[in-house]
């Protein structure tokens, strides 16, 4: 098998929010999809390790936030590296409430749904979700697609996504003149990292990266 | 609810296959993600009424070309919108056989599922497949996402898709100067269709387009 073809499969980029008792939390995905147009369902897959699955099982409901390209790329960081267990991951992110669920300011809209289903697979549970409301919050801004965020913002895969790729930690390696974040694998390209620089996808400073 | 925010959820262009008996089937789909990194599985989303559904339901597999923007547009249409009950959906397109599932040559590469699990919406199952093998034909070929198919090629949704939206057949009268395909919903950009004009995504004839 060449795992390689994974990469050809198209998606966006997410925030996908819940509460854990009344406080907001919420983890970046790419795996979302529309099951039905009438009723509006759709799935999304959350690893079974992150905190926001814990808390979607109680909630029994989540909001999907759609991100723009021009959406803050440390937001990425800040929901996909970062556990919720012991993390406000809201702190400092605007955020309005719908539903009473958060729903990500700096995105292009929003999707609120109850889950009505479930599947588990291996490390991840697929949630069904029956859209009870949704909106744009501004037609004219550019969806970010999950290729956009490998190929501009120069993003990796957390390892607790559905799209993981180990192969992708391996092929860094043959470039020995960049550096790489410990926590969120993003490439500084370049012999050093400026001590002031920090991660523009996680946040973490110089003293994270480390030469390839 | 605003429903136009379903068209920020991003997708590729795929054909899923399957065989009826031994006769290979399948239809145009959009909804396919990665569930699962190690062991991989995807889900995909396949209305009830489509012939595809229940040859997968009985064979318990199936298989998925991932389109690219170069793959000719008619493939979308021959499998989008005409029904593998009744049509041969293969006759005239190049196919190559992977763990006995037709794949499509014209294509960026393929995965080949088993079906290991199901969940029931109102209209579609969603099909987990865990993945078996999988190949990219050609790594320079783009991708074709569902943005690029809506936007340069003009394709529309069938009714049987996740994200068919009523209000997109609606926008379409607005414009008057136009012709639109009756099988496929493919808009001619001009007052008169030519005698000898044929659907670039569904291959109907002229007498098939009527004015808006």
């Amino acid at each position: 098998m060449n795992t390689r073809v994974f990469r050809n499969i198209s998606y966006g980029v997410y925030i996908i929010t819940s509460l854990d008792g009344g406080r907001p939390t919420g983890c970046t995905a790419n795996s979302v999809m529309q099951v039905t147009s009438s009723p509006a369902t759709i799935a999304i897959s959350i690893n079974h390790n992150n905190f926001t699955n814990e808390c979607i099982k109680k909630e029994k409901r989540f909001a999907v936030s759609i991100l723009s390209e021009t959406t803050k790329p440390s937001i990425i960081g800040t929901f996909g590296f970062r556990s919720g267990r012991d993390t406000d991951k809201f702190n400092g992110i605007s955020y309005v409430t719908k539903h009473d669920l958060p729903v990500i300011e700096d995105s292009c809209g929003y999707i609120i749904c109850n889950v009505i289903d479930k599947m588990e697979a291996e490390t991840h549970t697929v949630f069904l979700g029956k859209v009870i409301d949704g909106d744009v919050f501004n037609e004219s801004r550019p969806v970010m697609t999950y290729a956009y965020y490998h190929k501009v913002i120069k993003g990796r895969s957390p390892k607790n996504a559905p799209t993981y790729l180990p192969e992708e930690d391996k092929e860094q390696q043959v470039n020995k003149s960049k550096n790489v974040c410990e926590i969120c694998s993003y490439v500084y390209e370049g012999e050093t990292v400026p001590q002031d620089f920090k991660c523009p996808i996680c946040g973490h400073g110089a003293e994270y990266f480390k030469k390839l």
